[in-house]
């Protein structure tokens, strides 16, 4: 654990496992909300002392009641304030003047409502950060651990059944969301470390929460709902906390869509951000995201199986060859693999049941009714014989046949006993108890086997994630590279040779000042070459007839000359022109974009796209944020729908993929090095000739913020 | 109801509305196969004859038996046919003697099993044909009707909870699927109305079942677990019967992938074909297709409602802002509005809760729980201020708090109420009467709001296909247009002179065969022009140097045609040359590839797309079954990927798509008139100029059929 982690988990710790918690406006009325929190701590056997604060009485539902926080005579740990919006202030004040470590606000009324709300949240929370206290909301719901009998929360949802003890952390900004998911858990029988809602968010936020839990050992699986992220360093290092200690990480990220966003703008007032960023910097740092709330579920639940499957190949075993079919399109199409069994074990299976279809799917047919003992061995051969990572039992309706299934369970029992390292699906409409049972043997029970597949697809990414070593570090900065100046603006030579300086391969070129530069510098750059107006002042150079292509003499230099600035003279009157560029003319290859855009939360982010109709008719192209080293840069070029034009096409030869990964593994370090100064760059086309000829930025534009 | 289909739907009627039923091997053990279906048909109350047919008693479960079906002294309609293999031929020639309407067989152990068995089921098929009698199965799961008191099957599953008589019919190719739907729509309290699985299929099938049920006045929804298609002009004519009397059609097709295919090719034989095609001829007929089992069931429940929203506009009110700016997400990227609401209703909103996010969603907040007289009101000036054809209203677990829900139940009955034409969801964790309950009211009740907006999705599109007119009629065949002879080779010439007599514009062009006949050809061709050698031999002209563009002057069409002829004599020696094609050329525009395709189980599909990398590299095609009109053409045309590139990209003007579209219409209609004799067509490239300038086929090959 780094130590930034480590301060930012600390900051959680009193609102997820706190040693004493007092309450601010605590109430006798068991429905208050000032009320319940008292009631669901004693009705969840919280151990520690609970300090209900009320000044007019002296105990409050059994408890002995306080006038005041400072009349506490003791350390307290955690406060919740429960008293209207007007009040909070003086609440957070007296927290600060006890010292305590948290203070968590349910009171609701303030930014997410108006501009008199949001000047008043500013006031608490300066308050608070003055004095060193940390805060959880306001508009928060409130705060959850299993072990600790932590029920920190005014909902009425979660009472009736609480979830029951278990490994899933669940981390939600919105409140009700997270009750939500809360009750869900119980629902499904999910069993739960701790939950936390940060509601407005105004000081401690996920990414704490995250980290905390990252460190939890009791926590195994980690379920967050997102809005925005303020402090995405925070974050990914809680992430890469989690991840390096085997703890898998689901998103669900709210406001994906323009109509999202739009909701999210008038909901907790979160910077949404673009979701193409959000969505790569999630696959960089291997989270899963999840679109849905029943998949948010499906994964968490079959993440705390703890069974990540050891490679992506799924057996099926089906009494219906229907449903073993629609099994493996579904396989096929979450990118798993329905691989075939050998042929011995197809063999050793027909001999056992002679018309099954054998291959994968195996599909055990209604005879399963009369040979109930042939479904042990059948799937023993499957999973011993096709060494798949994962594998789906489809029986229908059966676990409703009690005699039938009975004779099934011994079997099932022995097949799970036998493959710990299996991640095992049953899918039958099992009740309750039988599903229990189930899970108790180690099987996942999922009734729609199809969600099984996602749940598998996820678990897959996960076990990679694990796999993978530490974050590959970024290639060192280029001895020669140097920064841009806020406030500059760059011409393209200007540009190419800052991009050079920093290991980005360009044409070799020359500026001229003077016709008589321009022939000498044609003599070093060698024909046939390209001559291009130079000013900062003139961005759309072709517009006015500034380029000239194909030049292949000195005579057609010294015309060129003479046309381009005769046409800057009459085309651009007014604009500097630095002078001519002479440059290689690089012929073939395949054009590429390279680029870097400053997003508002992330920073500096590297984008790669096909030149032509992949990034102008279809957009495809794709994002990382700077810094990142060779593997991912290898990642981005083969994640575009485009990529096969650098393997080559229509007998084409393959590009020079390895000159593309490190230019772009270099431009993601020139990006971070430049902190804040720089804007945007844009390399296009950035030309990547065939295997072993390398590649060039041919043209390439600097923007730097004012 | 057209002729063809009335004896299509007429062939299912015996197994679906039987008026009498034998069963040959009718056992008096309730739990043999002879013996499930006496005792199910008792318990659902079968109100028409039961004849059990058993050489050796006199009663069986309690009804007097029949030594033989010759035996029975009545009409006997249906006969199940529940004996080992081996047996079921000489029960079939009992049906065929005994003249019944319709003969369902269990057993198992034939094409499914071996090529025994695929003997076997041969002999049987062909005994029932000859005698005139309609075969349902081999291996087949049976059938059912609630209204009818029908359970004619041997499975264990649906005995214990009986599905509740309904308006969804289900039609399984697969047994075991189909009996899984019915447990899950029983357990799920779905109504029923009827059910057929073909099995084996040999004789009536799907479409047969589909143009029953699309028939029958007690069947809604259809929903069909497809793996092939035998007779498509039989399916598609049941599925516009269905179409033309607002009932939708929803198919979960099995065998879609690789894997899956080969998964199907083991199961019950059946030709899989490509899944691109199966899916373009859906949409081309307002199918819906489904994914997984969950969304079959989800979307046939949604149908079952009747709601069938009048506009894509989707409301979202909810007690959670997180929840909303999911729901907004997920509405978007279904492919549905999110439309805000007008200000006027935005103000009312406010009026009644100051802080409540009031644009849609509109988030009610916790406010809900201290006044739950606010939701009556601000639901309501959603619907009439926003005009959704669909609400979502979350209500996460409140449906638990039965105080609370109790107050708020009034103000969702009076909405439903009042609101009639619009599709209602609410989303909360209601339990089954809860449910029941709200269903009565008008509301389709989703745990989970995610899936209600596919279900959503799903409803507004069955909408537009029950508002669409009938199917476009073609247009017709072009006066002058030919039929193509099978085994004949056209050159590149000829084919164009076939498309253009089919109303396709092509290039202006000639053949020349001597130096002066091309010289004379320029003069009428006009310059430039492009010459190429035109010989059936000669495939990929290009290759050999076959092809000279850019001919600008007579004297260069001199040295083309010496050219040309050298380079065929010399890298094409012993082709047959037929002469010297000089050819418009045509400059700018946008490449397209039109093409027609025969598929072995739909017959000739025309595919639409753009050229260069969309073709090549992304695959970026669409199809459709021809023959079809302009409208369906456009929708081709508007659906690829790239069509961007024909609105204009980069400041091109806009190409002609109508000319696009007339000539795609023409094609479809040319390649529907050559029956069995066309194998292929392929225009490649199809230039579409800007707008009011046309489009041309300038290279074009047709393959015929041996």
């Amino acid at each position: 654990m780094t130590d930034q982690n480590l301060a930012a988990g600390a900051r959680a710790r009193p609102f997820l496992n706190p040693r004493s918690i007092a309450i601010i406006g605590a109430s006798g009325d068991e429905n208050k909300i000032g009320g319940r929190p008292i009631r669901y701590l004693k009705l969840a056997g919280y151990q520690g002392p609970i300090y209900p604060i009320n000044p007019t009485r002296e105990v409050v539902q059994g408890l002995k009641a306080y006038p005041s926080l400072g009349a506490v005579d003791a350390e307290v740990d955690l406060v919740v304030i429960a008293v209207p919006a007007q009040d909070v202030l003086s609440a957070v004040e007296a927290c600060v003047a006890k010292g305590v470590n948290g203070a968590m606000i349910f009171s609701s009324g303030f930014a997410e409502v108006n501009e008199e709300g949001a000047a008043m949240q500013e006031a608490i929370v300066q308050a608070a950060r003055d004095g060193g206290v940390p805060l959880l909301g306001p508009n928060c719901a409130g705060t959850f651990n299993t072990r600790a009998g932590l029920l920190a929360t005014f909902t009425s949802g979660i009472v009736d059944k609480p979830p029951r003890v278990g490994s899933i952390a669940l981390v939600s900004q919105s409140g009700a969301f997270g009750i939500h998911m809360i009750v869900l858990a119980a629902e499904r029988d999910l069993g739960l470390s701790m939950c936390l809602t940060s509601g407005n968010q105004t000081d401690v936020d996920v990414a704490e929460a995250l980290a905390y839990v990252a460190d939890d050992p009791d926590t195994e699986v980690i379920a967050v709902c997102l809005e925005g992220v303020r402090n995405p360093d925070r974050l990914l290092a809680a992430v890469e906390s989690a991840r390096s200690k085997g703890k898998p990480v689901i998103v669900l990220k709210l406001g994906r869509s323009q109509a999202g966003a739009r909701a999210a703008a008038s909901h907790t007032a979160s910077l949404a951000g673009s979701d193409e960023i959000f969505d790569a910097i999630l696959r960089q740092h291997h989270v899963y995201r999840v679109y849905s709330i029943d998949e948010l579920m499906d994964v968490a639940y079959a993440c705390s199986l703890r069974r990540y499957p050891v490679n992506d190949k799924v057996g099926i075993i089906t009494v219906s060859g229907g449903v073993g079919i629609l099994l493996a399109d579904q396989v096929e199409e979450a990118g798993l693999k329905v691989a075939e069994m050998p042929p011995e074990s197809q063999a050793a299976i027909r001999q056992l049941l002679p018309f099954a279809a054998a291959g994968n799917p195996v599909d055990v047919t209604a005879q399963v009714i009369q040979q109930p003992d042939l479904v042990g061995p059948m799937f023993e051969h499957m999973l011993t014989g096709g060494g798949y990572g994962s594998a789906i039992a489809f029986f229908t309706h059966i676990a409703r046949n009690k005699d039938l299934f009975g004779k099934l369970l011994p079997h099932f029992e022995a097949v799970a006993r036998r493959h710990t390292d299996r991640f095992l699906v049953l899918s039958t409409l099992a009740g309750p108890e039988m599903r229990k049972k189930l899970e108790a043997m180690g099987y996942a029970v999922f009734e729609d086997p199809g969600r099984a597949v996602k749940a598998i697809r996820a678990l897959v990414r996960f076990r990679e994630a694990f796999d993978a070593v530490a974050p590959e570090a970024p290639l060192p900065l280029a001895e020669g590279a140097r920064h841009v100046q806020r406030g500059t603006v760059y011409d393209e030579a200007q540009a190419k040779e800052l991009l050079a300086a920093a290991g980005i391969p360009c044409t070799r070129e020359e500026v001229a000042t003077s016709v008589q530069g321009a022939v000498h510098a044609a003599a070093r750059v060698g024909f046939p070459l390209v001559m291009k107006i130079v000013s900062p002042e003139i961005q759309h150079k072709s517009e006015i007839g500034g380029v000239l292509l194909n030049v292949g003499s000195t005579e057609e230099v010294r015309q060129g000359y003479a046309t381009l600035m005769d046409r800057a003279q009459t085309r651009a009157a007014g604009a500097k022109v630095t002078g001519v560029l002479l440059a290689q003319l690089v012929k073939g290859g395949v054009e590429t974009i390279l680029g870097v855009s400053r997003d508002p939360v992330f920073g500096p982010m590297v984008m790669f796209g096909l030149g032509g109709v992949f990034v102008e008719v279809l957009k495809d192209v794709t994002f990382r944020r700077a810094p990142f080293g060779r593997d991912e840069a290898r990642r981005m070029i083969r994640e575009v729908k485009g990529y096969a034009m650098l393997q080559g096409v229509r007998g084409a030869p393959p590009a020079d993929e390895e000159a593309l990964v490190e230019a772009i593994a270099r431009l993601s370090v020139f990006a971070a090095a430049q902190g804040d100064a720089l804007e945007s760059v844009d390399i296009n086309p950035f030309i990547v000739l065939p295997r072993g000829q390398g590649a060039f930025a041919v043209d390439a534009f600097i923007e730097t913020r004012p």
